[in-house]
């Protein structure tokens, strides 16, 4: 019933909503991977369960049903559907009928996320979700929320695997900090993929001589040594860790992250994306849900006034999805990002056959 | 000059519009199997006329241009056509050009309704108009409107023959009465076609305790058996039949309908689609003009509320529009709606060769 | 990079904005040819150069970055480029990466607008960049102005090179005029092809009582003899001369023309057109800025009602951009555009091999 597009990796997990924007007895519907979705969560036990978001009578949404109990009944003709999607009642017989079941999704809560697989059910394995565990940890803030653009899910990967964009783009916001005459910082960059087909980019910054948007940890007055660690891991998920010394320190005195954050990228369709993002921080734990929200807002705002804008344009810009096709030109800064863009390709061959 | 769609059966009346949507000297434009229509009424004789609403010059629509007469002038350079589509008069030579003639369509009134032929203009048989003459009783009050929805047309078809969306759609408006846990009302439902291509179900439900939405001429207080007789005929036409009797009583004793409704529903484009409607009450025939434009606005409100957005959702959630080919659930209470859907996909066979 | 569409002339010279257009240090962003198009003055000089509006390393629009000199740093990462689209910064390296150069465009400032190559640099010759230089003379009053429209480009020369259309569409605006019953003026009408693969047509009518929309120099009271030659040259120039003397007087008495006008179209996509449009008049060269605003603004809204309207219905009636495919009612008025139509599809059919 599912087409599979190669516009995506199919047998993966993908982030499908952050946990809190599933509540209560709400029917929550979201197009995943071109894919309607309907998730909601069981009673008593607040299990949340994804299934197909379509009736297999006459195709109405269910997420427009009346639930009843743990089940949905549709709001056209009334067939009604367990949370595991089996047709449990028809009102025009004594049985349910044979072959009404709806499709059903492997759903797993984890860090704060809800993670579906839409791929080969018998091939999801939850423990290869990707680790974000610092959104679980006590002795830091944990803090997600969801965006949303009108542009290719692989431009997430893109703009987030080439944070120099900080020093341009977010010039007049969060990327303040730049040299002149127009050289980005960073005394070393490096990336690289593993064996797990993750890539792995570090970026660090000697001497700053003062804080920029977020607190360090570093005396304030003191210089300071910074760097950020980002791992990828397929279809889209970064976690970035950021530490800092005072300037000449060995790294490794470093006590913890003075933040972590986590960036999870679905397609919506095959022109349109959720971006699910998070910080923990370990400075601002003191921080109240009045300031978590500003937190957020200052956030968004900056995303719908700069990046996503930007991914619009570009996916206006390009004639197909395949960014190598059309031979962009490489700065040494991309070399994270390309890593990426081939390892994408190569899954998505991979599935297609 | 016009492209037969495979969407669509073409050689058949399809209802244009009401009989009062077309006034005075108005040059009316309506997209019919997506084909641009404009429709006018004579002078003097009030006799309403159709032809393709395309200057054969520049293709300006001819529904912009100016009423001379029962002549239309192009806005654009002035060529004039008869109502009969010749060309009368251009301003550029003394005679008109060969070959400047708009094709016209065979348009019928009848039933309160213009009913319209956009196939081989020599089959079109006036007397195989399907019957609504329900409309045209002196002792009855005749209400007929149009709606609009953005879905396929044979969604109409599936929408009315099956009215056990009643009890679950219309639950809060016109589908109150339902028994519980989820079982329709109806102990005999039947279905089957006739020899001339015609549809024909039944639904007889026994013992109401109470009246519905209409007044059924059963005295309040007693118990009855209340019946539904659908007709369809191809493309898209209803007529429903609806009569009531104390309990037990033999229906034949029935002395007349309390209510039939017509239901004709003519493609705009594949995806979009007009809906003609209209009932004939014999119990509420005193109501005034006032009551009928509330009468008409509530079922407006409806069919605007519930019904169009269903058939959008279904039409965005099929990937074309053959009901069959998607494989979808049967139910005991579709056996009308699919017999339609086969008569309905052998006729566009036929006529597509 | 740039695909070539069949829809448009691609070695030619296209309007591609008003001189006036392009003002200080904006960065100016227009698609033409589907193509998109950055266009800005260089400081000092003020010669206007145009590139395309596209990054090479990620593909953002150069438009929407930093002007810095007279040269362009990109938003997103920074690369910047020169007016000769050399890049010649890189934030990541020292010196600029090799192949990130972007293709400029051969643009010449003439007759008070820019005019822009898009095909094969190698034959851009100014020298063919058609005679618009009535907007040149001292002695006359030039105004231009730019309109846009839901079309295909060549509607814009239907519609400019058939003017009889103004006794019809513009028939409460700027056409009033007219004989009855239904007879447009015009005692002679020609129209034919030259050497130079222009088309000239020429249209006389003598004998007019009193003055249209402009004044023609003539003294009011007496009746005169009025023309105009339209000179059209590939792809959509349009250049009007319009003379007038005492009916029945030697035209060749007349000292000059009362009103030049150009008419240029570029294509914006195959569907929408951006429309350059002006007017020289001797008779009302004390007109002050003020004055011209309110005449621009007046022929504005009547393109807005009138013509914009009907090209967008065209467009929406038309199943391609071929004219002649469509097998339209030519009428002897028509003969100037339908040579337009055929030698535009010539130019097409030799580009496009």
């Amino acid at each position: 019933m599912i087409t599979r597009s190669p516009e995506f990796i199919w047998n993966a997990w993908h982030v499908a909503a952050l946990a809190n924007e599933v509540a209560g007895d709400a029917l929550f519907a979201r197009r995943l991977l071109d894919v309607p979705v309907l998730i909601y969560r069981k009673q008593g036990s607040g299990e949340a369960v994804a299934m197909l978001d379509r009736c297999p009578h006459r195709f109405a949404y269910l997420s427009k049903g009346l639930r009843k109990g743990d089940e949905v009944e549709c709001i056209y003709h009334g067939l009604r559907f367990g949370a595991d999607g089996r047709c449990t009642h028809s009102p025009y017989q004594d049985a349910p009928p044979p072959g009404a079941d709806v499709q059903t999704f492997p759903l797993v809560e984890k860090h704060r996320m809800l993670w579906i697989w839409l791929g080969d059910a018998d091939k999801a394995d939850p423990s290869a979700i990707p680790d974000h565990s610092h959104m679980d940890r006590d002795d830091m803030r944990p803090l997600l929320w969801h965006y949303h653009f009108n542009g290719n899910w692989q431009l997430g990967n893109d703009n987030l695997m080439e944070l120099t964009h900080l020093f341009f783009l977010h010039t007049s916001t969060i990327g303040g900090w730049k040299e002149e005459p127009g050289k980005v910082p960073g005394e070393v960059y490096t990336a690289r993929s593993d064996e797990q087909g993750r890539v792995l980019s570090r970026t660090f910054v000697p001497n700053i001589p003062e804080h920029g948007t977020f607190d360090n940890g570093v005396p304030h007055g003191t210089p300071f040594d910074q760097w950020n660690d980002t791992v990828w891991e397929a279809p889209a998920n970064m976690r970035f860790t950021m530490g800092a010394v005072p300037a000449g320190d060995d790294p490794a005195s470093c006590r913890q992250p003075y933040m972590e954050q986590t960036h999870c990228i679905t397609p919506e369709t095959a022109t349109t994306s959720h971006y699910f993002s998070g910080f923990t921080r370990i400075i601002e734990l003191e921080r109240d849900a009045a300031g978590d929200q500003q937190f957020i807002d200052f956030f968004s705002g900056i995303f719908a006034r700069e990046d996503g804008p930007i991914m619009e344009d570009i996916e206006a810009q390009m004639s197909s999805h395949d960014l190598l096709a059309h031979n962009p030109v490489v700065l040494p800064r991309d070399k994270g990002a390309i890593l990426v863009r081939r390892l994408v390709a190569q899954r998505i061959a991979a599935e297609q056959g």
